[in-house]
Formats: structure tokens, sequence, C-alpha cells
């Protein structure tokens, strides 16, 4: 898949080495002659004669971890005593638990956390249903759900495949801003039977963030559940990227140098995300969105479109540009992808206006790679963590909810996401933007707390609040 | 409701004391005189006229609860900073969270944990779904479902209202057993729907603990589940109390040195977990079991029994025994309840044969209490964690779940509930049994590792393991 060694693809290796002046550095020249990195050393431990040592080594593909093992293997005096892909060990037994808040040291404590304390609890919740934000996990759990239809860049994998993304997710829910999430990947790709399913466990959670359910089902799961349930519903996949792309473009505008009204934004991908990124630039000034999917230009000509896809036509495309994505990319100001691989070329970049600013959001894979355009580019940001610039949902969505659970909120307003945008791009300073940071890194801890206190605070202003 | 102090409704009360003698003897004597025990003092702290404490007392009502703060603000020289419900406090915000189990400190943790890295493993899963349950939470993660139907003694609630209880499940699973659990509690009463949401979320869990459904619909459930997944299912409220049940009849039996084969046995209450106790008694050789339900002993001649008391009635009462609970205790040896509070007098247990072994279970008061029944029952057994002998299912279903995980169970056989039984029954030492010691602890640290190994093994030789 990538070319770049990336910790992605890395590689942890115990070796045994003879104890002997450059050793290491004839394995580190063998390492380096395949192309790979050796990204750390780590638990080195001196015997008699031998030295053992595990070394951190970033591969570009599993093929590429096999050469990496071929030239270890193939220096004199070395010998492999583990060898063992980092990703796939991360990932052992999966990467959420579920751990108790309350004590079970003994009969007292089993007495009020279980029977017979419990039941007071049960029947408080049961004369004031409202009692259930407070006494149980529904104050602070968000269900990840999803149909496995739309992963990432990969496509409909089914909901057990899925799984693993869900749970990155909750790991980052719980990282960044406190939320206790759990994945629920449902067996279903009918939108009819995802929203019963969900509507069926709303009395488990306190919020509903839907991920990476194929368009344009998705729009449907998203507005009847936010229109059906009590507490907040989330499309990540739409809102989560259209908030942080808006974030980073107010940034990049500084950069360019370019007023907001006046830009020409091609938006490759006309899924859920495309939709809802195309829906907020417009809010925020954007005129001439052009949207393309695998036929070309969206407009209004054309016979073979959905009914989100038909709405979109009509609301965007003023000059209505016809053709493939390569004829209406030339004089572009910026070009956001949201669909797949190596989508562009470096002439499609070279095509675009002055100064252009190029969003590709692919994952894992981008719509271009960033080394192809370094040089033709003005500002250049992916979906990606191991490149500047990622456009990374975490920035908006552990906040967001952070905020709406502080708050009560039963909803996500519009003007709770305009606000966490807004509360996203104002946290990389004036002085500090440059055109490889126009995005805050998704580890600035300021981030998470400011977009709760602007999504808190829009809730409260919108009249959202349980409370 | 309960008469005798207990934690379940235990208060902190941190008061400011004139700092003088016998003062903390004057505010004990107070809580004395209304019945209520100080049962532990924390948090001292001198001042200098004054003292600050806390004091737990435990309660026998929220009333009572009253009077005691009337008590104590009775007593000259004594000042209520804080007054707090020590159930009501632990539940706040929940009784679980979902923690990271892989750390998220920089970009490369991120590469790893989530995109790109997390594409590997989806692809993985994609390709061999089997891997779910060695990269995902699948491995280690059961669900806990609940409609709320018939939750502890209390009824019908409701799955929010059911929450606080299957909560207080999640931490037990972890904390005896290590085995992660998540609450799912599902607003329907169908047993068709909940089947349906269930078989939805497969994907999703290793396992599934059915929970404090109705009879007969949890029995539909749980059949149906069993036949359709291929993860473990295991009704709690049948499979958990029959185990434990049979476990501590076994240990009862050696104290009366009455023999398994010759006992009358009177079942009140012929819901999911009576029918469940019942059979797995007459598999360990019990002859003679009368179920009673509100219309009195279920028998062949009565023409208002659903499928499953239809079935009952078939197979148990060899006598044909007919008439109301009250008239078919005399002359039992063994009875045990499964229904709810103060459904027998001491009278019916003074009308039992010699030596009567009374499992009163109902939760969260039991069919009879304990103190009314000590001089003539030779054995008593509740559900409750305030009195001794608790036939609680924490026993089983840790461990049971711990043993099916670990083995890759794709089931949870019958041979694997009696193995769970016999292991349990075995952790009291025969030199250790005593009338109010025929069940171990709920914290003994060897029962749930028993339990496992044995689960594991009966798996195993039951050939129903995944690897």
């Amino acid at each position: 898949m990538a070319d770049t060694p990336t910790p992605a693809y890395s590689v942890r290796i115990r070796v045994r080495m003879q104890n002997e002046p450059g050793m290491l550095g004839r394995l580190a020249i063998a390492i380096g002659e395949v192309g790979a990195n050796i990204s750390a050393l780590q638990g080195f431990e001196v015997k008699t004669d031998t030295l053992d040592d595990d070394l951190v080594v970033n591969c570009s593909s599993e093929a590429h971890q096999d050469q990496v093992r071929a030239a270890v293997e193939g220096v004199e005096g070395v010998e492999i005593l583990e060898f063992e892909d980092r990703t796939y060990k991360m990932h052992e037994g999966g990467k959420i638990e579920v751990l108790p808040l309350a004590p079970v040291r003994d009969v007292e404590d089993l007495s009020m956390a279980y029977t017979p304390g419990v039941a007071r609890i049960c029947l408080e919740i049961a004369k004031n249903p409202a009692a259930a934000h407070e006494y149980t996990i529904q104050k602070n759990t968000v269900a990840i759900v999803s149909d496995g239809s739309a992963v990432l860049g990969l496509g409909d994998i089914g909901p057990a495949a899925a799984m693993p993304v869900m749970e990155g997710k909750a790991l980052l829910f719980k990282h960044f801003a406190g939320v206790d999430a759990f994945p629920i990947c449902i067996r279903t790709n009918s939108p009819e039977e995802i929203i019963e399913t969900v509507l069926r466990l709303e009395p488990t959670f306190g919020g509903i963030n839907l991920e990476d359910i194929a368009a344009p089902g998705a729009f449907e799961v998203e507005e009847r559940l936010d229109a059906e349930m009590d507490i907040p519903v989330f499309h990540d996949d739409q809102h989560g990227t259209a908030i942080v792309t808006l974030a980073a473009l107010e940034n990049a505008l500084k950069i360019v140098g370019k007023d907001i009204g006046s830009l020409k934004v091609v938006v490759a991908g006309v899924g859920a995300a495309g939709v809802a990124v195309s829906k907020i630039l417009m809010n925020a000034g954007v005129q001439n969105v052009i949207g393309c999917d695998r036929q070309g230009a969206v407009h209004t000509g054309r016979s073979d479109l959905n009914a989100s896809k038909r709405w979109f036509a009509e609301n965007t495309n003023p000059e209505k540009l016809t053709g493939l994505l390569t004829e209406v990319m030339p004089g572009a100001d910026v070009f956001i992808g949201l669909s797949g691989p190596n989508l562009i070329g470096r002439d499609d970049v070279v095509a675009m206006a002055k100064d252009p600013v190029v969003f590709a959001m692919a994952n894992p894979d981008p719509e271009i790679r960033p080394e192809l355009i370094q040089d033709v580019a003005a500002v250049i940001a992916t979906g990606r963590s191991d490149f500047p610039n990622q456009i990374n949902n975490v920035l908006a969505f552990p906040g967001i909810f952070r905020g709406a659970l502080d708050a009560g909120a039963t909803r996500i307003t519009e003007n709770m996401k305009v606000a966490a945008a807004r509360a996203i791009a104002a946290t990389v300073p004036p002085a500090e933007l440059a055109p490889d940071r126009i995005i805050p890194s998704v580890f600035n801890p300021e981030v998470a707390p400011s977009v709760a206190r602007a999504s808190a605070d829009a809730a409260r202003a919108d009249g959202v609040c349980r409370h």
C-alpha cells in the first residue's frame, strides 16, 4: 500500500548480536539498504559474549517486513529471537476494556452496587426517567454505531471487520475527552433496520456517534435518529469531517490570502462526507462548489442522481460545469478529496489556480500523495496521521460529545458544529500559522476542552439542554 | 423495605462536633436510640474548638435515614456539614467506564491503533472472520442483555431502570473473572424483537449473558439465540441460579444427612429461574419437585398453563398434589423460593419435614426473612449479600464465561453448567461445612478460576471450541 515506511507496518525485532564493535552499525546499514528505518532501540541487554536488543523498524508493507527480516538474518553474527508486527500485537484482544467505577471489595460494597441497594436506584429511574442520565452510564457513554458499509477507504467490509476502527474511535473518545464510548457494530445494511436497532438501544446510551455507514443510507439513518431520539446523534463521517475541514480551510485561506466568497472548490466524492463538507462550506460563505462522483461533475443535467445528489446538483455548481473530475479541476482554488486513493495527478494540481489548496483526505491512501505536489501546492492536508496537516475528526468528535454530555444536550445543533469548527481553528495562534501548520495537532491538549466549551455554550444558547 | 439496618440504605454524615469529652459517645447513643448502626468513622479531623468526622451509618429505609438525620441534629454541639446517601452516591455517573488498552501518546501510536494501521486489521478480519476473536474485543467481551421485564424482585420496570443492575453485573464480570461486559438494555418486550436485535449485534460481542427477561419469553429468546449464534449464550436467571442452587443443595444435604433421591422439594415461582432450577435438580437426582405459582401447585389437571408450565406439569409433581403453596409445604424437605417477598410464614416452615432446608432467594426481599425461622430451619440461604449463605449467581457467571472465552467455546453446554456447579460446591472444604456455610463466599478468590477451568475443560470435552 504505502511506499514510505510507517509505524502502521512497523515491526519489533528482538535480536541477539555478537558483542563486538560495529555490530549494530552493520545491522543498521543492512536495514537501511532495503529502505526501512530503525525508529527506536529498546530493551538493550548485555550478556557475556552477546547483546540482546529490540529494534523497532518502520516498513512500508508486509512484503517489505519480509525483506527486512531477510536483511537482518543476512548479517553475520546476528540472530533473530522475536519478530513481531507491532500493529497486530497492539490489536490482540481488542483495544478497549470495561472497568469498574465502583469498588467490589466486600459485602458492604456489593449491598450498594448490587442487591439489595441497586434496587433503590432502579425504582428511582422507573419513577423518574431523567434520573437515568444521572445514575447510569448514560451520563457519560456514547455508542459508536456502524454497519461496516463504508469503512475508511476500504468500502463495505462488514460489521465484524469494522470493529477495530470503532474500537480505535472509543480509545480516542476516552483519551481526548473522557467520554466512555462503546462500539456497536450491527449486522444489517438496511437503514430501516439500523434505525430500528439503535432506537431499541436508546436506554443504554447517552449519545449516538454514527460511523462509516454508506451514503445515501447514512443520511436517512442520521435524520431519523436525530428526530426520534432524546439523546445527541452525530454522524461523524459527515459532521466531524465537515467541522475539521471548515476549520482547516479558514486557516488555509489566511495563508494564501484568498477570500472565502471568491473560491472555486472542487469536492471529489459526494458521499456522506462530501455532502456534509459542501454544506458547511456553503454555510460559511463558499459560493462555488463543484462536486464530482465517478461519472464526473454533479449537475442538474444528469439523470443518474439519487435524492441526495439531486439536492446537491440543485444547490451547487452554479456554472453548471460538466465532464470528468480532471476537466473541472483547472482553475480551482481548493480541491477537497473524500473519495479514494490516487484519484488525481500532479498535472491536475498544476492546472489549479494560483496557490492551490489540496485537502486529499481519503483514508488510508490519499487522492494524491503529498510528496508528489509539495512544490506546486500552497497548502496540503490529508487524513493521515503520518503527514502534516491531518484533517482528523478526532479534533471534533470527542469535544463535541464532551460538551453535549456536560450540558445535558438532547441534540447536536448546527450552531454547535460551527462553534466547534471555530474553536478548533482558534487553537492555532496567528503567529504560528504556516502551510504545514493550519490545523492543531491532534495531541494539542487545548483542543478538546475548547471544543467542549464551545459546543456546550452553543447547546445552552440553542435551548436544547435537559437541565 | 428492610427492617434491619443495611449498607444498602447507609448514609455518610459529615459532622462538626464541639471538641469536648463524651461528644462522640452522645452522638452514637442518639443514633443507636433510633435503631441505626454506626458502621465506620472516617476522615477524622481536629480543628481548634471542633472536630470534623465522617460517620457511616447503616439505616433500614429512606424514612429511617430521615430519623437518623433528625437524631443527629438533636444532639447539642453537633452540626451536620454533609449528609449523603451512599448508594446514590456510588451510582452517580454509572458504575463502569470504557478504558483504552492501547496507548495514544503520539502519531506513531495513532498510526497503529487508528489510521492507517488499523485498516490492516480490518482487512485481515474481512478475509478471515475468525480473526475477530483474536484482534477485537470479541475475545473478551460479553453483552449483558435485558429488556428490563423481570428485574430482581421488582418486575417489569423497563430497560432504562434495569441499567443499574446490568452495570452492577458488568462490575462483577470484570472484578471476579477479568471479563469485559457491557450492558445492552433493549426497549422492547417482544421476544422476537429481542432475538432480532441481539442477532444483529453478534459482530460486536464474544458472548451473550441474558438477564432479567420475563418468562416464558426468556425461554424462547435463549433457545433461539443459542441455536442461531456462534458465540456462547447464557440466561443467567435460569442457569446461573440453577448452578449455584445445585451447588448449595449438594452441600446442604451433607449437613442434614439426606439423600438427594428421597427429597420432596417445593419450588415457589415457575418463571425462568424456577424452571431451570427444577431441571438441574432433576438432572442431579431429585425425584419429587412440586412447583407453585400464584394459583398454587402446578399439576397436569390445570387448564391455565402456558407451554413452559405445561412441560413443567408433565415432568414434575409425581403425586399430583393440588392446592395453594401453603397446602403443599407440609412434609417438604426443601423449599426453594424464586418468587417474591414474604410469601411464606414461620408456620409453613414448621410444617416441613425434619431439618427443613429453606432457600428463600427472592430479591431484594426474600420469601421469608431468615431471622423468623433461624430456630426451626436446619439450613437457610437467601439471595441477599447481607445474610449468610447467599445463593448468588456471581459464583457462576463470571467463571463460566471466563472458561468459555478462554476455550473459544461457541456454546455453553449442559456439561459446562454441571461442571461449574461441582466446582463451586467443592470450594467449601468438608471440614468447613456448616449450616451457615454451605456456599463459598462470593469473595473467595478460588471460585471463579475453579469454575473457569471446569467450564473450559467441559467445553473442550464436548468439542464446542472454535480452536
